[in-house]
């Protein structure tokens, strides 16, 4: 899988991931009309109106973008309703060729790591058949449990050529509280970044581990530390945009060959419509202003690795 | 909650927790072997296997049992018909007067800890209407993205009056790889521990806060030190039984005045009927092994709490 992200993002040429993650409040009105009009005020209405919504907006988007990321906590609040419109979303951004990185963020001990990975990346024995559960194709994981909590994802995904975007240094304001204390003088989010390059030795692609590392936009200082510490892992950005990260910050999350990161916008695309500088299209024609917001990121990091040569 | 579970504990004398982990493994030939009948080998015949296999064991302990803690990710492993089971034992734990604390270890940032907390604790709206999703009374967080990662989920604990436990120290061997780590002198688990406790002062019960830890039974002499770190906080303790922690070892988890503990055991209850020392029941009376195990865990806890005058 991370051959095939890379492939995708070579084919593309944008390094980015849309991250879909439907508030309802993002969904504008007329599908959500449609939705209660067939559903009801339910959870099920809800769970619809954020399939269609997902739905029109890989159809405007897939063919620029090399991987998605939904959110699950997005569809779990939704309940099994929620969930299934989760599960139809990983399946159709499959159907349009796209990388699916589940946000799942889990991480537990030993075995119940494993069933985590089980359900999201493999199959589950049942009697004498196996089946996929959610079947991402990365998921999201929380080292806070260590190599216990790690390890049983990482042989799933050596089992089924899957991988792995482990948290190291989060976008949110208060990601320092835990994660910049100092430890002989280095911040924790270096001692896991390490780790995570460790871990990522044991199952590697060509140039880059099927490992990768979160690391958020809003810390471009911290990001260029980071991508020399762990040179063959996959960076995950989120942060992007709505969060406040530009193109420019984020040149040395990536190697000299232009790889290696991968930046994450989700509210600044999906809900573009709604943004002054998309407010031309209207909300009829939601989906044509997260294609144009698509674009505009591309070209935002597009222009910076080229001004920095990369 | 947090008074209910205190009142529980104090009804049934036992600060005791079910783990409702079921491996499909654990599940006796007989009652699989029905479930695939009906549903084939299916996810859905798995669920079914591990539901009929809960409620077994929940109708044998109920009246022991102050509160039951399912683990979702051996339910998510079977995708949404596991997630079916996961809600199906929620909803009859509280029929049975039981507190549910779902093992669900979530945590983001701002607001998709928000979508979690209203998707496990509180209610979703949907146009003029709200539902609740899973609705545990408590569940377990990740501190790992520190205060914005979990404010969202204290917000909806006061909308609800329900709470959380928030891994402090985890009960797995590698869970030192990073708690451990010493910042100026001092554990990063300590200065987790201190937080929970100020988090503890925005949502507290009588005598305890609705917030509380996760601290490994595997590790009494963190525990002791912790306890007296957060003395107002409630500590689930996992890792007895099956992972190596015993009665004995406990005592220091609680307060003086008997509470402010809870001990978990999954496989040592669930499959009792696989130890040698229940292989008398036979798998045909697994629950009444799991009866037996209950009672047997309590008593060591009680003679230990005893033995030590609290």
């Amino acid at each position: 899988m991370i051959q095939k992200l890379i492939e995708n993002i070579k084919k593309t040429g944008a390094p980015i991931v849309v991250g879909l993650d439907p508030m309802l409040s993002y969904v504008p009105e007329h599908v959500q009309k449609k939705a209660f009009e067939e559903y009801g005020e339910t959870l099920e209405g809800a769970a619809e109106a954020i399939w269609q919504f997902n739905k029109a907006i890989v159809d405007a988007t897939w063919d620029l973008i090399p991987a998605v990321k939904p959110q699950i906590a997005m569809y779990e609040q939704f309940g099994l309703p929620g969930l299934m419109a989760f599960k139809k979303t990983v399946d159709y951004c499959h159907e349009k060729g796209l990388v699916v990185i589940g946000d799942i963020k889990r991480g537990d001990i030993g075995s119940t790591s494993e069933a985590y990975a089980v359900g999201h990346l493999g199959k589950v024995q049942v009697g004498n058949k196996a089946f996929y559960g959610f079947d991402e194709d990365f998921v999201t994981v929380n080292p806070y449990l260590g190599s216990d909590g790690v390890k049983p994802f990482i042989k799933v995904c050596k089992e089924e050529k899957k991988g792995l975007f482990i948290l190291v240094k989060t976008s949110n304001p208060s990601s320092g509280e835990f994660q910049d204390q100092l430890i002989e003088n280095r911040p924790l989010y270096e001692l896991v970044g390490e780790k995570v390059a460790q871990w990522g030795e044991e199952h590697m692609g060509e140039n880059y581990s099927y490992i990768g590392a979160v690391v958020g936009a809003t810390y471009p200082e911290m990001g260029k530390v980071l991508r020399k510490l762990m040179p063959k892992t996959f960076i995950l950005v989120p942060g992007y945009g709505a969060q406040g990260g530009k193109g420019a910050d984020l040149v040395h999350f990536f190697n000299e060959d232009g790889l290696g990161a991968i930046v994450n916008s989700s509210r600044g695309i999906i809900a573009a419509y709604r943004q002054e500088a998309y407010s031309r299209f209207g909300a009829e024609n939601f989906a044509d202003a997260s294609r144009q917001a698509v674009k505009d990121m591309a070209d935002d990091i597009d222009g910076a690795l080229k001004n920095s040569g990369r």
